[in-house]
């Protein structure tokens, strides 16, 4: 078995190669003129809200943070984990929350810039602006997960390379370690997106609701003070909080597959082989991403007066297209060059990975574009009042999980099968396994399409902020257009790949008690325990659910009372408005919300396994699997509808008609649905697998000796 | 193993004292005065438009019905079926429909005495009279269970005992013909309370919005046309839906537990014995209603004219205690005098059941009733609008579904391991199986409770449209109120119970699968398939809401755009409005809506069945249930809330301002979900699995024959 040295520093190169182009893509942005004075006061204004909210939240985050590690660290000393579980857990927290500081860093260098060039120079530069700003947010996505899973792993193959007795102890270490530092990165993400997601929906829901409903402004009417917060919660909630997200999902799928791939091939000599199969496909993602990139610059660039909103829309679809056909290549050939020809197989898994990501995207963008009949229906039930919309939109959500569901089905018996599942049952799981990384290399290029959403947005902010003519609001609006287009592909992507990882990683887990020894049967038929950790699995969506919509609309009341108060005075001309009042009310609303769903995460799979078993855990994971996956499908496809059927019908020019204030109360019952909630949800029931591994030695101990059914 | 005669004469027993004490209640309503010509014809037009619907329903459900019989014949042709299951599926289904017929017509009876009683004689005596009616209701329930149970089951006992074999093989015709005839009594439930469910709410979502918000018409203002169909939908969803849905659950556990005994005591003396058992039980809860039922009517006999809601609410929560009690009490002794003390366990399993029961009630209570802060919180919430009340009431909602399902969880572990299950695993089933009837033994006097709240609300229709003092129509709130509080608790028992039964029908099927050697290991981390039956069963009701309350929202939007055409006109003098149009609509929608979930309801476990296997479909049993258990609490409780947080603000008597429009919009969003899409859930998970069962040997069949993985 050769140690592989040159491909164990492919990935360290494909990171230098991102953060290369990401640096020169920056630049390239902040050559660009800022705008107006005014324009730079709001920008500045929107930054600085979003930097405070940030360190708030990492305050916050390192309370956990320390309570954490002291409790990793008792666990190290009575030999439950290993003492280099504890760097690479806080690495895996700082690599996640530096992530959300640069994406916001980069998205609020650009706002006020493509506000600047739409007002200067149309829809073709503004998007060009924005556009590049978001590659380098992209592709400094690339690095990051490029280079923190090939850091730790070559670290530890180095480190245990040393110590161990032989290659199978030594990996077995490594791969252990490397599920600590998901949960480092996936614990950082769940605050960040459900944090940042309370943070941004309560001031949105808020802010929209008194300024449209109530008092017949616009959207960011420089009127309305609670737009400041709205537009800062854009930047922590959809940016900072999506790229940590993105990230831990990224991240936790290649290590899934690393640990699969290690018990699929423990005694085969391509086990090294298969470890480092799925950072060079994650490479390959990067490359293509770059690849789409360039390609999208160059047509973007030259489009300039002419563009039109489906035109764009088109072309970074098309963008979409070269980076998965650009993996779909690349894999073909790293599977066969890595594992040899007799392993073809597994590069048809990751066709069906990147397959079925494709497909559930456009499937997110049939349930919720407003060409297509959902949403067009949704918006017509406007004309009966807010009500039946709403419940046409949670009609059509609901109805929108049948198909992602199935595809997730399909690729899962498919990608099991074809990696020849049926005899060699491990074989099968690592098909499975890569099928996710596959999915989720085309994360450069998503983000980059997902993240000019917000700039977008932004951008809007600030043009209606600065009172600027409504021609240039309007061109924010169609950068904004093919922002929530692409996003929605994201966002499917995200959900579905976070379905099969946290399969994988189930799966890792229950290897991990068998490696134990401890015999455990899943049958829920059979063993009631199996089955009481099935039903609280399948509750446990709708609880985080509720505590967060919950907490959102709790912070929501307080800022709509708020902002009653203050526009009356500003529009009777009393004051200016004070809009550091509601950056307040959701910070702590924000900050209170996580703690209740930060200590359950962490507590419910100790408990659950304490109670029931390593076999209730299993089914705890799966559980929470199956139903968060249709709860964020639901939610983020209903609140999607909503929001593109109230966009519909402002595009009509129906803004301030009853049909029109219907449809802003469904935006705003969608709102913490698809942005808060939705989102949390993949995080949510990856969190739980992998802290149900990393405490699964404890936990199979306490079970034994504290209850005997 | 003597026959046990007298024991099996026993539920005719109980069904003939229910018979002629619901005789005598509904001839002591029907000799109060009618009321005055006005009210006699606006109860005449609901009877009328009530039983117009009820036949248009049947006429459907006949088409179905002879599809259904006609596969069930070619499968008796082919040996998959025995020819007793035809009849029996007949007369389920016949059962059911007479229920809903009978309940409706006590309940058009009785109205306008209510809303007389109201208007001359004051609270007390319309509680009497509304209370008695709903006696009657519930007392030909019982009969109807108990009569129909025991008819099949001896008919076929005395038919299967002169031609088998041996006693045992005897009884297995005997348990699986009785699954057919649930399925028959589900699938008339399953149309009665979706086609029902779809009526009442899209004739009451467009009546509301458009005469309150609209309008600024109060509840069932006479000018508003739609408020005939709404009051309709009263009678066909609440009183003819919620009938069928409860004699379904009930007799639904007690054939799953009879199948379970049959297993448990297969090869025992006791063989017989433990399969009457349930019906035993049941006929202690027959029993037990009519003693609460006496001493409720006693005490509310007294109180004529100084009543109050909370002394009457309080009355009604004493009655369910003191039914509880009776089962207790009357459960211990049959448990010992049928199956012999060393069999006491089983006694502490039903008391389980029934105290389970009892918490769930409470929790819902917590949870909608306007005393609490939940609600209260809702109400509160208007302050800031409807989307915030929305999304605060949908939070409570999912947060609602934590201590039922904790609690369901308990009272499986507790009963199964109480009843010996961790050595002998069927003993422990049969268990769980005896705590779902124990729970549904209450059914009688929790029918009496719940359908009052109808007759209340009609009667407080007939006040309204018969212009008469508000305090006639303020009596009747309160009677209504009453109803509320009572009601809640008892969808909550349907719901508990319906996923232990499930979880019966689920090991029933399971068994009936193994009783064919086939050997099915349902562990979905080492099979795939099971994986995709879990996942498919999860999702299904999703998609089923989605169809129930999209056909809600749609028929409502018509409902509000002809309600707003026909009230300009009466508002303007032009035309006195034309109630039937509404009728048409919703009738109209409502058979529409019940045609797609009434195929894929058939067609799914088959499906399933044939790609997946019968491991497959355990699994999709299971699946439904978790999450049709999680989906029915969230939108019971969601809907609850916002009902009552809307009334409390008209108590308040704040009607007319704009945190009332905002309450009405989430009353409206609730309406739906509470009571359409949410009571069809119990009955959905429990078709699942009877129509697997029923089909179970043939797709076995057909699946060897077709695939194979």
């Amino acid at each position: 078995m050769s140690n592989m040295l040159w491909l164990r520093i492919v990935p360290f190169m494909g990171a230098v190669i991102s953060l290369i182009l990401a640096i020169i893509f920056a630049s390239l942005v902040r050559k660009k003129s800022r705008g107006t004075a005014r324009m730079i006061e709001i920008s500045d204004a929107i930054s600085i809200g979003s930097r405070a909210y940030l360190n708030q939240q990492a305050k916050v985050m390192s309370i956990f943070f320390a309570v954490l590690l002291a409790l990793f660290g008792v666990m190290v000393y009575f030999k439950y984990l290993e003492w280099p579980s504890l760097p690479a857990f806080a690495t895996g927290m700082g690599f996640s929350l530096l992530i959300g500081y640069i994406g916001m860093w980069i998205s609020t260098t650009s706002n006020s810039r493509v506000t600047f060039a739409a007002q200067k120079k149309g829809l073709g530069e503004a998007m060009n602006i924005a556009f590049t700003a978001a590659s380098a947010s992209g592709l400094l996505l690339a690095t990051v997960a490029l280079f923190d899973t090939a850091f730790w792993f070559n670290i530890l193959y180095w480190y245990y390379g040393r110590t161990a007795a032989n290659p199978v102890d030594s990996m077995e270490s490594v791969v252990n370690i490397l599920i600590t530092f998901t949960i480092g990165a996936s614990f950082a993400a769940f605050f960040m997106r459900t944090g940042g997601g309370i943070y941004t929906k309560a001031a949105d829901m808020g802010a929209d609701y008194v300024g449209k409903v109530e008092s017949g402004l616009d959207e960011d009417d420089y009127r309305n003070p609670a737009t400041i917060a709205d537009n800062v919660g854009d930047n922590v909630g959809d940016v900072g909080g999506m790229k940590a997200d993105s990230l831990e999902s990224w991240v936790g799928a290649i290590i899934a597959t690393e640990f699969l791939g290690f018990l699929a091939f423990r005694n085969s000599p391509l086990m090294l082989n298969s470890i480092i199969l799925p950072m060079i496909i994650s490479t390959a993602g990067a490359i293509a991403s770059i690849l789409a990139i360039f390609i999208i610059k160059i047509i973007v660039g030259r489009y300039k007066e002419n563009a039109t909103v489906s035109k764009l829309t088109a072309t970074t679809l098309a963008g979409l297209f070269i980076t998965v056909i650009g993996i779909v290549i690349l894999s073909f050939f790293t599977v066969r060059y890595i594992l040899g020809s007799s392993y073809t197989f597994l590069f048809y898994a990751t066709l069906g990975g990147v397959f079925a990501g494709f497909l559930i995207g456009l499937f997110t963008l049939l349930y919720t574009d407003s060409r297509y009949r959902p949403t067009r229906n949704i918006s017509e039930s406007a004309k009966s009042g807010p009500a039946t919309l709403v419940v046409n939109g949670l009609a059509y959500g609901m109805e929108s999980t049948l198909l992602p569901a199935l595809t997730v089905i399909a690729v899962m018996l498919f990608s099991f099968y074809i990696s020849g599942g049926g005899t060699d049952f491990k074989m099968g799981l690592y098909g499975v396994s890569l099928a996710a990384v596959s999915m989720l290399s085309v994360t450069p290029f998503a983000i980059t399409i997902d993240v000019y959403g917000p700039i977008a947005d932004n951008s809007g902010g600030i043009a209606s902020m600065t009172e600027l003519p409504s021609e240039v609001r309007k061109t924010t609006d169609k950068l904004d257009a093919v922002g929530n287009t692409t996003a929605a592909i994201g966002k499917g992507i995200l959900i579905g790949s976070a379905a099969i990882t946290a399969l994988a990683l189930g799966q890792a887990y229950f290897s991990k008690i068998e490696l134990l020894n401890v015999n455990v049967l899943l049958d829920f038929m059979r063993d009631p325990k199996i089955l009481a950790g099935l039903f609280t699995g399948v509750m446990l969506p709708f609880l985080f659910t509720s505590l967060l919509i919950g907490a959102v609309g709790r912070a929501a009341d307080k800022v709509v009372i708020e902002a009653r108060k203050q526009i009356k005075e500003i529009m009777a001309g009393r004051s200016k408005g004070d809009p550091k009042a509601f950056i307040t009310i959701v910070t702590r609303a924000a900050q209170r919300g996580i703690i209740a769903p930060g200590i359950m995460i962490f507590a419910i799979p100790v408990i659950v396994g304490i109670l029931l078993g390593p076999g209730g855990v299993v089914a705890l994971i799966i559980g929470t699997l199956l139903s968060g996956f249709g709860q964020a499908i639901f939610m983020a496809n209903s609140g999607g509808a909503l929001d593109n059927a109230k966009k519909k019908i402002e595009e009509e020019g129906r803004s301030g008609t009853p049909e029109h204030a219907a449809a802003v109360v469904g935006d705003t019952v969608g709102d913490p649905l698809k942005d808060t909630a939705g989102p949390s949800m993949n995080i949510l029931i990856k969190l739980i697998s992998v802290v149900a591994i990393e405490t699964a030695v404890l936990v199979a101990d306490l079970s034994g000796k504290l209850f005997h059914f």
